[in-house]
Parts: structure tokens; C-alpha cells; sequence
């Protein structure tokens, strides 16, 4: 059963702010509470069904180190931010700043993004094209977001997510950086370089100028139609699919 | 000023049923609200503030079709299903199903796409790549949901949206169909066909067994990383840009 102050402790993570104090975040439903389970990342409560926990068993008992707490549906339902509330949902700890790697090829930065669909999209997108390391600029949602962690599907469990100012942390890398913009390089003739930098700007804004100045190039997906733009999380998809080596 | 009989109404239309019902969608904010007017879709009712109409004379002016209503913007946020309501909506007329075009040379076919958000962003791809016709079956979101409308980002003006089985409508097309799926041939190796039908699948099912069987062709997306998927908006781009003729 979920005491009152569980209850209460674990809605309050659905808020950057209480996420920030705890450094923790929730992971819920089947699939990605399970993605956690199945992972070694640091878990602090798990919240689960009898019957879920009945059948979870080896998953649960790779996680020592947490809590587990038996629940109904109802209430696991009424701490979800979720539309179908599952049987299960983690409360897993905000990892310290991951270490900048040398020799990592490709890297996705986001300068901005809002939209806590599109930054669990992008995640994902990382996390297909096996783009270990993305940075976000300190405008960009809260990676712990629950849209954000919905949306990434378990990318958090194998992209590093690095946090700084653009217009330090780039230059550092030494990397070629590829700006996605409109009107650039068609990036048909950019090729698959071996190594860089993915620039994605803001939902609306785009890339902030003084980031648009360190790009060493500028690229953009040739439009046939009469859209004036595409999402951000698509257009990341595309650059990843045309420019990173396959 | 809204009356509370158009208050009623507008708000009413955030449900499919009555969006059915009357035949009738809203699209809002300047952006979006601005490439309805810019067209020469018929719309019912423009509702903007004093402002916003003194700004946009000659653009309301091509709709004298429409019903113009000054109103506050608290009059506007109260009717609005935008986050941040803007100055500005309108109640545009769903169309009749459009016809079949003969030669039409690419589609984008969807079985069962369920988010809004995915739905608009596949409108707004196919708008970009310059694909003119899309399919929806039965077990599709509405498209003229008001998330649909937003991410859309005016799609609809651009893309004609038919509806129907695609059991039965995709053999009439008579085009080579290709399938999104899982473990199919690299998109690599099908190159950019003259024609074709791209299906793209259900968020969590993907695409059905019937229409699986109908397909010609059933191309992936190669995977470098971790992740089990990719987002169903995500994947109808970068098919989109690895086949579909620059």
C-alpha cells in the first residue's frame, strides 16, 4: 500500500522543482518501468501490482537497492501522469553529470527545445542511430519530464545527457558542427562525415545566433512541398538517417 | 463579443462528435489561423480581437463567407485549446471527401495512427516532401482533432486526406506498397521508386496482418543503437526523405 506521504512524495516528482530537490524522476508503465528494472541504473522505489510483481520477479530482484511497494491499480492511478495508467512505475535516481568522452563521433545538441515530446523523440532518435551523447542547452525541458521519459522510450539508459552553455561546451568538443537551419547547405552534398556535431534549435526560434556562429556548416533537408518547416524532433531524425554513418 | 451561444458552440467542436456533427474544425493562433485565412478554404466564423483584426484587414477580407466576431482575448482563451491562446481562430468547414487523382505518383498510407501529435506531424512531412495525397483507415485519430490541426502547422490546406479500408482502397491505387515494419529490407537498398505507397503503422501495434499482406515491399529503417523503435511521425520522415524522388 501507498502511504499518504508516498503518494504525495511521488506526485511531486511530476514537478522539475521537486525533481531537482530529490534528484529523482519516475519511469512508468510495462514497457519502460521495465526497460529500468532490466537495467542497472539506480532505483529508489518500485511501485507495482501483485500480480506485475508475481510475474517480475528476476527483474525486481536485480534491484536491491530499492523499495518495493505493493499497490493497486487505483492507486498507482492516482500518482500517474499517465492517460492508461499501468501496473508499475519506478522512482529512479537523477544521475550525477556525465563525464565528456574523448573520442565519441557523433553528438545531437539541442539548443532549446521545449517541446517534451520532442526531446523524448530526439532521445530515441539518438538512441537508434547508436548516437551515444546528446547536449542540451539550459533552455531546453527537463530530460526527467514525464512526456520527456514516456517519449524517449529507455534512450536515457544509453545516450549520456550533458547540460551546458552551447557556446562553451562546443568549441571543446573540436568537432565539425552541423547546424540544421533553413535555407543552408542542401545536406544531400554534406555526405556522411565520420564525426560532429547536430545542431537542433528551438521549436520555433531555431538555433540562437551566437551558436549559429560556431557551426562550421550549415544544413538543411531539401523541401519539395509547401510546408514551411518540420518538427524538430523529424527533422533530427532525417539529419541522423542522412548524415551519420550507417 | 462571443456570445454564450457561440462560446458553446466553438468549444463544442473540440469533440469529434460534434466536429462530425456539424462539419465544422477550428484552427488557432496567428500562425496557423493566418494560413487558413491566406487560403481559399471556406471557413464559418473568424474570431480575433480588435487588434489583431485592424492588423489582418485583407486577409479577413477574402472570407466573406465568414462571420467576423471581435472578441476579448480572455473571451478567446476561454474557447481556446491552445496552452497559450493566441488573438485570433477560426472555424473552418470540413470538406467532402476528396477524389481519387489519377497519376498521383507517391501516398503515405496510415493504419491506425493514434496520436495527434504523430498524425499532424505525418500531415505536415508529406506537405514538405511534397506528397499530396494521404490515407487514413478507420482506427485513425481525426484529423481535424485540434492537436492534429496544431502540429499539422496548415498541412491540411496543402495534403488531400482521404478515408477509407485499406484493404480495399490501396489495391485500387495500384502502386507498389511499401511497409514500415521491424526486420524488413534496409530502405537503403530500395532506393527512391518513381511511385509507391508508404504505409505507415499503429504507435504500438504497427501495421495490421491484412494490410502487411498486401504489401509489396517491406523496408526498415537500419538500427545502429539501442532503441527498439522509433517514433511512427519519425520514421514516416526519414522514409519519406531516403525514398520519395528529390
Amino acid at each position: 500500500m501507498l502511504s499518504k506521504a508516498q503518494n504525495k512524495h511521488i506526485r511531486s516528482l511530476t514537478q522539475q522543482k521537486f525533481r531537482n530537490e530529490y534528484r529523482q524522476f519516475v519511469a512508468e508503465g510495462h514497457k519502460i518501468a521495465l526497460e529500468w528494472l532490466q537495467s542497472t541504473w539506480p532505483l529508489k522505489t518500485i511501485v507495482a501490482t501483485e500480480n506485475w510483481i508475481a510475474m517480475h520477479r528476476p527483474d525486481i530482484q536485480r534491484h536491491p537497492e530499492a523499495e518495493l511497494i505493493t499497490a493497486s491499480e487505483v492507486e498507482i492511478a492516482a500518482v500517474s501522469s499517465l492517460q492508461s495508467p499501468g501496473q508499475v512505475l519506478v522512482v529512479a535516481s537523477i544521475p550525477d553529470a556525465p563525464a565528456i568522452v574523448k573520442g565519441v563521433p557523433w553528438y545531437i545538441a539541442l539548443d532549446g527545445i521545449q517541446d517534451p515530446g520532442n526531446m523524448g523523440t530526439i532521445i530515441r532518435i539518438a538512441d537508434w542511430f547508436g548516437i551515444t551523447d546528446l547536449v542540451c542547452s539550459p533552455g531546453c525541458v527537463d530530460v526527467y519530464n514525464p512526456k520527456v521519459v514516456q517519449s524517449a522510450m529507455g534512450g536515457h539508459l544509453r545516450v549520456r545527457i550533458h547540460h551546458g552553455e552551447l557556446t562553451s561546451l562546443l568549441p571543446s568538443l573540436n568537432l565539425p558542427l552541423y547546424a540544421a537551419v533553413l535555407g543552408g547547405t542542401d545536406v544531400y552534398e554534406v555526405g556522411r562525415p565520420a564525426s560532429g556535431v547536430l545542431v537542433i534549435g528551438n521549436e520555433s526560434r531555431g538555433i540562437s545566433p551566437e551558436v549559429i556562429d560556431l557551426a562550421t556548416h550549415r544544413v538543411t533537408i531539401p523541401r519539395k512541398g509547401g510546408a514551411e518547416s518540420l518538427n524538430a524532433g523529424v527533422s533530427a531524425g532525417i539529419l541522423c538517417a542522412l548524415m551519420v554513418p550507417r
